[in-house]
């Protein structure tokens, strides 16, 4: 039953039975977690065979000896799968260590502090910059703007994606913003595929923004597909150039979870002019990236077909886990205005927006009966939630059984602090 | 004959004999480099049965998969091996990836805009602040204070090493001097070994510089040795610590050129106060480093014998490329008031001072000549020699047939700008 048709002494009535079975849930210590957006031990087992691969490939066929100093912009057929990855060309790509992260940071903090093209450009000499922030979102893409002391607006999801509307109103309204984070296929934690129409008009927002406006466009799911016919990302450089405004698209992927989480590669993608900028900045703190690992993950990947077949592989693992989530928010709270909730195509997360005011409450509940959620607040910029609704589901590092059974506490904890909510509304 | 003494006549002779070996050398189309601080092949073909270790050893016996996200301070056993290359606890020991110049570049950017120890200690607060070089000295260390704007003053080293007095006079008169720049044992490109007294007073320049003052002690060379009873370098924290001031050093380290240049495990180490600090700006740019490497490492390296043991295989690489280089020298130059030169007991350079005014131009003879030195200049802040005297010399890279024909050339280049200046000096 809708829980605002309920009187009261239904709610009652139903708060006893749910308070009942969280005292199960208590009784039976669990220790479960669905904090970390992580790949599981199943899927890091997929890329093992990777090691050993090097032994006597360790010079190039080029001629460049791997394990010695040099080559800034990475091995040039990791620069092409990047490029594939990215849509761009093999020139506009630099292959980094193993996390995207780093390379988002470093491209961001030399944008504010020494310029994305030359000193006279640094955001710093504008006074309080901003960014623009889709909520909810990435913790770590807002913990790099509040580290850079960058001023963070929400602007939350509409239904189908980015509310462009209001970003092109904001950066009409305000030179001080400076850019735009995007996760533009299976946005963390939404899901969101960018539409094609979204993607061509961000492609143009920099002719709005000004010269030294980016859009931080972080492809971190761009092949990470659940289903075998997937959506197709619109490739944002394309619309870019051909509006004349490449210089404002900053892109990076990684294969954090494509390989290993914490030993891939990574890329970032931009204009040459963007690009020869940003190789002078690296050059001072470092005299190449690791090409060995680089090499490494090209003999076990070989290319983007290479990497799409593997990525068959983590969807089969993964599947399940996410039709196990979906299927206990459906049963569990479908019809009962306890919430709505992703159904995410691909990427690491399902969405879950809780009645206004009841977030914090039931990863309270959880807490206490041994799920660990992420923390309220989390996806989005300065940990604050206006709405105390958002929480991000991450199901891909526990075991099937583990997600089943975290599932089944979390749906018991969303009605018990649902129907508190409206009993307390009703007496 | 010494230069000083010959008679115009003399020095026209000889000057004949030189131009005719040079247009030998000319027509014979060399290609040297004596530019490069790297390994040879050979040297980087000793760690080549690293690849392929990890395989099964992924998930590590304390039960942490290495495979995954996590771990900002690296694993153990590296830890540990950090801390018995730099004289600390592994607890004052953080392991990142493959270069210790991007460790050192990392913590001056965050000592400078966020701050040694919280936001209030930033030392961008404090104005135009100041840094102790001691040329000739290491250009990418001075690269990064020139990227932060950090003002670089030259202390010329003494004969025995650094000079004390005149440092401890800086840092006391002049409290915007932030940080010392140091390579303590085989000095880059010098091979200046810190005696034992130097080593305690720079433990104890905090006390006079004050709390934001940190010495960068890069021990990049702590193994690297020539010799079989190597010079021991005094533990330098372990008097910082007894004077109070162990938050004033920062040590690095790295097995650059001891394993792979480009694929190597890097190490910083400092008080427990420093780290922590410098952990939580980490992590807002990574998730931790690559454990696969670090791991990889470990089983190939063992411990600090087992580093040992590889570096005396380094040492009978290169000891016969340093005697070359050494005989060519004495041979040629030896009494002739043709400049001095370091004789390194290890590390990587021979540091040559040609007399006043003539470095650029026995630069300019060698690379016509087909031999790429160091550009003049290279070893001092701002790329400014006042004194066009510095040559830095390597001889790692060649194969000993090169470094022999190259050090022939050398020689024969600095007789000739010799000779050609005392010409000018006498018509």
């Amino acid at each position: 039953m809708q829980l605002e048709q309920m009187n009261l002494e239904q709610l009652q009535n139903e708060e006893k039975n749910l308070l009942s079975t969280h005292q199960q849930f208590l009784d039976s210590s669990l220790k479960l977690d669905l904090t970390r957006g992580k790949p599981s031990a199943e899927q890091l087992s997929l890329s093992e065979g990777m090691e050993g691969l090097l032994a006597g490939k360790m010079i190039h066929e080029d001629g460049t000896d791997l394990r010695n100093y040099g080559g800034a912009n990475g091995i040039p057929e990791a620069r092409q799968l990047g490029a594939d990855m990215l849509g761009l060309t093999a020139d506009e790509v630099m292959v980094g260590d193993h996390t995207s992260l780093t390379l988002m940071y470093l491209y961001l903090l030399h944008a504010y502090y020494h310029g994305v093209q030359g000193a006279e450009t640094a955001w710093v000499k504008e006074g309080q910059v901003k960014f623009i922030c889709l909520v909810p979102g990435y913790d770590r893409h807002f913990t790099i703007c509040e580290e850079l002391g960058i001023e963070m607006i929400n602007v939350p999801f509409l239904e189908d994606g980015p509310d462009l509307e209001k970003i092109e109103a904001l950066v009409e309204q305000d030179s001080k913003i400076k850019g735009i984070w995007c996760v533009p296929k299976y946005s963390n934690p939404t899901g969101h595929i960018y539409s094609s129409e979204a993607v061509k008009r961000i492609a143009r927002l920099g002719l709005k923004a000004g010269a030294n406006f980016r859009v931080m466009w972080d492809n971190a799911y761009g092949v990470h597909d659940l289903e075998s016919s997937p959506p197709v990302l619109e490739p944002i450089m394309e619309h870019a150039r051909a509006a004349g405004c490449e210089d404002s698209i900053i892109q990076v992927a990684s294969t954090s979870k494509i390989t290993f989480a914490g030993g891939g590669i990574s890329f970032i993608g931009g204009s040459l002019n963007n690009l020869n900028h940003f190789r002078k900045r690296l050059s001072v703190m470092t005299i190449g990236p690791n090409k060995l690992n680089q090499r490494r993950h090209m003999l076990f990947l070989q290319d983007l077909d290479g990497v799409k077949a593997l990525m068959k592989e983590h969807a089969e693992i993964l599947s399940p886990k996410f039709k196990t989530v979906e299927k206990h928010l459906n049963e569990g709270l479908q019809g009962r205005g306890m919430g709505s909730w992703s159904s995410p195509r691909g990427g690491y997360f399902v969405s879950y927006d809780a009645p206004p005011g009841t977030a914090k409450e039931i990863i309270r509940l959880a807490g206490e009966a041994g799920v660990k959620l992420t923390p309220a607040g989390a996806t989005f910029p300065y940990q604050n939630d206006p709405n105390d609704a958002n929480i991000r589901l991450a199901p891909t590092f526990p075991v099937l059984e583990e997600v089943d059974q975290a599932m089944k506490v979390f749906v018991n904890c969303v009605k018990l602090a649902c129907i508190q909510q409206q009993i307390k509304k009703k007496s």
